[in-house]
């Protein structure tokens, strides 16, 4: 028997709903093993093992009594420090927060309480979810980075202290991180999760989105957070259905897309042949893949992103920033005081081309219903004073489009690899539907981190592939 | 029988609809009467006699075979000089867009068209839409401004050159002009009518809108040309109806909100007292009139909106006026030279004064149904070197709340004056339907400008009440 904190989101769901395991002791394993384990990992922010112990007790009354929640009942997840939970600390990894008590709960946070899990804890993000990074480790590899902003979502799902998280993504937040720990990190269409209650980085760039260690659990975080909030003008009306089912569905036929450019030009040797060995397996699904042309439109990314973000993280934190300067990180810092010098002319003309890239990426899915990248330029860089590059995810935080990142096997060195798909706005099924496809045909499963340090990677690489 | 140039925009569509006018001697007439009045008005950019005779035989004929366009089949209108017409100059105003022939018409353009009006001309606008006046004067003295940017419109109708016109607001451009020429203008919810084809002066806050003799007159035209626009993505979803049909119903019952502050206390003697007369006709129409408190983010508009139309007129402008700054007027220049030093932070503040106001402003309206203020701080003001001040129309400009004018009587010097009347978004049947109501209790009628100056001031009164 496996044990409990060893088990998938949707297995310790599955498990508890059919009363195999009882969510106290699903809890009880998974707080022993952040005993064991956060030392060295530091993935989370805070912990509130006695509460998650009670919910998890009264959830096990309730389901004796034959009343469910839901999907997620008795299930427990950690959500970043940037998620409001009523009267409970979200500091979002920030001095100027410390000590914050939200007046109510994210809409991440009540949905997620609604369908019956268990917040088990904050985990650790940059300094306001930017550039500065916080003290978690890679569980691959204790001297690299996790990646970031959700640093200790990632690590604590990669390290099975927890089946499932939520993180934000503004440029590469949720995909990086998932990739440089081996896990699965979905960031949804612009607008398909409500962000009330969520500590903004750059409000026409972030997005929530769950990661954990399959497709489908991560396609149930979505089905359980997604949809309308009259609390956030800018989340979506449309309602969100199928994505669990898409997981069982064939991809036969899908029209997957291979970028010309952009991509393998700027990826390490070892992603690149990663990458390849991850388009025959899209193909051996019976994906249709092809090469496709970005359209030029494509390049001007990066910089209006960063123009955007750094404009909108200003005008957020410009009130404090003048009267405590000094309690910023100097990334975030240097980020703020670059933004406040930015013309409006310029912020308006970076939001121009981000229309302009839209409708050019809206025509490229004319002929394709996916995108297939390397999710990162390479494994998780060594050291922990940077959180790596986004450049691979942030075109489709730019554009709001959909992307998913599933493992993509280990580099000689051990560390984890991501490939990235990306679908049409609102098309999470057909995201979903091709990375469980994908999943089923990789020679990996769960991949697995080495007990501590490089010392255990080769058995970690026996136990993958 | 009164001459065909006299008709209100639907009593010419009636008779021409009955065949008891052809849209020939309706056309035939306006020329004759702009041949007459337009070497002192001066309200149009260019003309189209011609093509609009030819247009309207055209259109006398398929009459002749029972086959109708529609509400406005042989009825002429003008447009302001910054929609689109397509192979037809649109010149804006400006030197920089002389001599420029749009590849397509505007969406308004193309609706007028497909319900059977005929373009007549092209009205004068300020340089863009902005601050520097045309040659345009005020029919009522030609000593005093006409109002604008929309002034072309504005006279062309008040001096009875064309039934109706259609003008463009960021500010007051709409509704000042009207109140200034004695005339009906309405400036719909912000998305109603589509800005494709329209040049723009910040897009954020640019409101195409209607300009007639009569509530059903703008009604008409408003329904003619709102609702959804594929080609303008800021255009609204909802579908407009009821606006024509609401000119008839009752108005009894509906509450009306008087402000507190800002208005009366910027308001000359004339106007006060016009406004207070205005009031009472609401009041006699049964509707139930109430002293309310602004709340105090209204305050906030002037500034916010400044900064929001300044900063996206100067991104619109930005290449060009980097080239070619010398073609612009000294007020435009001045605006755009200040646009361009807005930073990004100021930008996003103003937005996001703009949202909490919006949501004030909501709140507002639980209580009352419509807001009515007067229209102008007091008449056209003598000169043309101003426009006068759009500041009682710009909040709902910046909000995006629809708002017409409706003549309140002529000053002591007869001077026209208007009060304006807002409602919820949306809400453009209830604005219609309390105008309607207030226009049939009003002691005045389509009020008529003297022959020539400031002579013909006591006839006008005469006319009128």
């Amino acid at each position: 028997m496996r044990e409990p904190w060893d088990l998938s989101l949707h297995e310790a769901a599955e498990a508890i709903a059919s009363r195999q395991l009882s969510s106290r002791d699903l809890v009880r394993s998974l707080l022993d093993r952040i005993d064991k384990l956060e030392p060295q990992i530091q993935a989370w922010a805070r912990l509130r093992p006695e509460e998650a112990l009670a919910e998890a007790e009264e959830l096990d009354r309730r389901l004796a009594r034959g009343e469910s929640l839901g999907p997620l009942h008795g299930v427990p997840v950690g959500v970043k420090d940037i998620y409001y939970t009523a009267g409970w600390e979200t500091s979002a990894g920030s001095r100027i927060l410390a000590g914050f008590l939200p007046p109510f709960d994210a809409t991440v946070v009540s949905r997620l309480k609604a369908k019956g899990a268990i917040i088990l804890g904050k985990t650790v993000t940059t300094e306001f979810a930017t550039f500065d990074p916080g003290p978690t480790r890679n569980p691959w590899n204790l001297d690299h980075t996790p990646g970031g902003s959700s640093s200790g979502s990632a690590a604590a799902v990669a390290a099975r202290m927890c089946p499932g998280a939520f993180g934000t993504q503004t440029a590469g937040s949720i995909l990086r991180p998932a990739a440089f720990c081996g896990i699965v990190g979905l960031k949804p269409t612009y607008g398909r999760i409500s962000r009330h209650g969520v500590v903004p980085v750059s409000w026409t760039l972030d997005h929530p989105g769950p990661m954990a260690r399959t497709v489908r659990d991560v396609a149930i975080l979505l089905e359980a957070t997604a949809g309308p909030d009259g609390h956030d003008t800018t989340c979506l009306a449309e309602p969100l259905e199928g994505c669990v089912a898409a997981c069982d569905q064939p991809a036969s036929g899908l029209r997957v897309g291979v970028p010309d450019r952009f991509f393998l030009d700027r990826s390490s040797p070892e992603m690149a042949s990663a990458y390849r060995r991850a388009l025959s397996l899209l193909a051996e699904t019976g994906m249709e893949v092809r090469e496709i042309r970005l359209p030029p439109e494509f390049d001007d990314c990066p910089e209006a992103h960063r123009t955007i973000m750094y404009a909108e993280a200003a005008a957020f934190h410009e009130r404090w920033f003048r009267a405590r300067a000094e309690e910023y990180g100097p990334k975030i810092r240097a980020m703020i005081e670059e933004g406040l010098e930015i013309p409006a002319v310029s912020y308006l003309r970076a939001r121009e081309i981000r229309t302009a890239c839209t409708q050019a990426m809206q025509g490229l899915f004319g002929e394709i219903d996916l995108l297939a990248t390397p999710a990162t330029p390479g494994p998780a860089p060594k050291g922990l004073s940077s959180t790596g590059d986004p450049i691979f995810n942030l075109p489709f935080s730019f554009v709001g489009f959909p992307a998913i990142t599933v493992p993509a096997g280990l580099s000689p060195e051990g560390l984890p690899l991501g490939i990235q798909l990306v679908a049409r706005p609102l098309d999470e099924p057909t995201l979903l539907r091709a990375a469980a496809a994908y999943e089923r045909v990789a020679p990996w499963r769960d991949l697995r981190p080495p007990r501590r340090g490089p010392e255990g990677v080769k058995r970690a690489r026996e136990d993958g592939f």
